[in-house]
């Protein structure tokens, strides 16, 4: 039986997933593969750290080199995230002549065009199915189940973290710094959580699907960002009242001529089918001319399920060294060619239908004044709830449905709005997405 | 730019939309593939009909020799559906050495040992995506993306008309007999729907999923089936009052030595990702030991989502055929060699909760002689609703929810209590599934 020989750079958590999956799961790999997936080198800065792994004498090693420079191996597996030094290994892979596997979709994001550049020039391949919604084959599906069809659009509840956040906060009625915290202490959330909370893990993703899904090179800051720190308890119960649950998603559509992308939290019909997507749940929906619409829901973080989509690129990769194929399917789903650049669209030229908060004074003539506003910039409201808490004369909510209209429309107005006397502090806006 | 030439024999819906997409989305193919691939020759019976795509002079044919024996073509599509002649057809095209893409479900589900056998004694294709859940990608998520994971089970809404059905029930209120008329009106189901409405297709699709997941060659005649024309009305109110839905699933579980493979209509909770899967939407959920759950949701008929799929295939094929790549995947997603008969768990050995319908006299006493005997049989009731319909006297319905215990158990003490005088005629059992 032949064998392929694996080398992992970074055994942190993911990292001892592979290792697991590759040890425990050969017996089925091989009935499947009908070869041998052999985990060669492991390089990493500590190799003392138990992961609860059994790894063979000689395996680990503290030099990267051992990996990239190793003739005896065929596939690179990077798990250490970050730009550098993981954009230089796997350059130097690559150079080498060695396939990659890696998980790292910031790297992917920023520096999509020189790696996918490299792998096509050397005709190897490069897999990242782990880099976006862990477990769910997102990657694939695009690059080998829709490829006949013209995408239209993709949409994702892509971060973990800041889903388990919002679930908790829906679940339990709870702030969003009380989900945080829980969050942390449970492993769910980092020690700094900002990539997470901000939208901006989730901005990388959608950066690297738009490319997968239309040949676009898009960058990864013109990505239009608000993350889910704004979100308050009151804003889920508000939804929940009006049908609707409150996630944060990757968003991006494209015309044919230019591309919306943008991550934000977003009010969903719940009976959507991802209103049910909750916790560490990652959902991702594909729509096209030929197949309406695909969505796949699955793990998108923790070791195993992350580690096994490492594994099935690592076999994917397998497969063509086996069967001598090159160039099979190409990295970033179109012909490298073919991947250009496409207008984004700027956010203040979507229409969307909004929920807004306003935080009022309870006073009469305050929905006249409001409404007065929104009416004057073409919004039209479609339903209302004015809350009351606490003594009167207190600042309350007053949330709102608005129909259909422009971005601009709504900012101009809600500009106008918080000028207003009766209107305390900022409004809160969240687009409605169907 | 290369040629990759299909001969396609069946130009029916699925056929016609294969037709559609290959001029379509000729250029977004070749974006994608860096080939063409040419709809080289169609063959059917009536070559007259207008299908709505334009289709070149000398394309059609009567003929399916002009397909199977053109030494031009390199992959046959075979849309004819049943046993006969496509058995027939897609030997001889294998035997003349063309890989061949189907949506065959019948067909690989009774003749699958055989059509497989030949697929890998001569290093061709086959690829049958669009058999299963239409665009969904079941097959290639299996085949690939889980491959180095352990199935554990399969549990899906893989027939569109079904769920059409009991969504349109659900929805209206409506009873069986209603909402078939109109899924036949509306062309959701055939003239004669006894495949779907009771469940033989779900049962050959999930034999076709259980060769893939667990290696199994199972005798789809010898998966327990049981179809939806027992549900009523009044039992998806029961259910939803319960906090449930009634969904026809095809299920298959995999302890390793033994395979519960069945379909039948089933309860899931409300909150369940799958409940909110409505009309001709079907999804299949996919538990394995290392990355917990998948869900795929999407459109599992139509023209165009499943002559996406076979698209899908053959750029595939054509793929392994432009990288000269034999033997690339395992058709069964397993060595051909590895598939082996797995024994199968008898119903009546399974442990599950239950829902129970009766149909009895409202007099005092009948439910403390029903619970008894179900007592009797060591199974516990959760809840219970008892409706009250028309005059004092008449027949009424008393429903309720039991704790997990055996089909063996439920199964004798139903036909214990249906011989009790105060009860009416047949009761209804749909199992819980979570």
């Amino acid at each position: 039986m032949k064998t392929i020989n694996v080398g992992l750079i970074g055994f942190g958590t993911i990292g001892a997933g592979v290792a697991k999956i590759l040890s425990d799961n050969q017996g089925i790999i091989q009935k499947r593969l009908g070869a041998t997936v052999r985990l060669a080198k492991i390089a990493d800065l500590d190799i003392e750290t138990d992961r609860g792994v059994q790894i063979e004498d000689g395996v680990l090693t503290t030099s990267v080199d051992d990996i990239i420079d190793n003739p005896e191996i065929d596939i690179v597996i990077e798990l250490i995230g970050g730009y550098e030094p993981a954009r230089a290994f796997i350059l130097k892979a690559l150079n080498n002549g060695k396939h990659v596997v890696t998980a790292n979709k910031a790297l992917l994001a920023k520096h999509g065009d020189e790696l996918f550049g490299v792998v096509d020039e050397k005709r190897l391949s490069i897999g990242f199915e782990a880099s976006i919604g862990g477990a769910i084959p997102i990657i694939r599906s695009i690059r080998e189940a829709f490829v006949a069809n013209r995408i239209q659009s993709i949409e994702g509840i892509v971060n973990g973290t800041a889903n388990y956040i919002l679930s908790k906060m829906s679940d339990e009625n709870c702030d969003f710094d009380v989900a945080l915290k829980e969050a942390q202490e449970k492993g769910f959330a980092e020690a700094d959580p900002t990539f997470d909370i901000e939208g901006i893990d989730s901005a990388h993703k959608i950066t690297v699907l738009a490319r997968l899904a239309y040949g676009a090179s898009v960058k990864c800051e013109d990505v239009s960002i608000s993350g889910i720190t704004n979100i308050t308890a009151e804003d889920i119960e508000c939804a929940r009242e009006f049908g609707y649950r409150i996630k944060l998603l990757a968003i991006s559509k494209c015309d044919g001529e230019s591309i919306d992308i943008r991550v934000h939290p977003a009010m969903i019909p719940s009976d959507h089918p991802m209103a049910n997507v909750n916790g560490v749940l990652n959902a991702i929906r594909v729509c096209d001319d030929m197949m309406d619409e695909n969505i796949l829901v699955g793990h998108g973080a923790g070791a195993l399920p992350t580690g096994s989509a490492v594994v099935g690129d690592v076999i994917e990769i397998a497969r063509n060294i086996i069967s001598n194929a090159q160039d099979r399917v190409p990295a970033s789903s179109f012909q490298n060619s073919e991947i250009k650049p496409i207008p984004l669209k700027d956010i203040s030229t979507i229409e969307s239908e909004y929920f807004l908060r306003f935080n009022i004074q309870d006073k009469p003539g305050v929905l006249s004044k409001i409404s007065g506003v929104l009416g004057n910039h073409g919004i039209s409201i479609e339903s209302m709830i004015q809350r009351e808490r606490g003594e009167k004369g207190d600042a309350v909510s007053l949330v709102m449905m608005c129909h259909r209209s422009s971005e601009k429309n709504i900012q101009n107005a809600l500009k106008e709005i918080e000028q207003l006397d009766m209107v305390c502090g900022k409004s809160n806006l969240i687009r409605v997405e169907k």
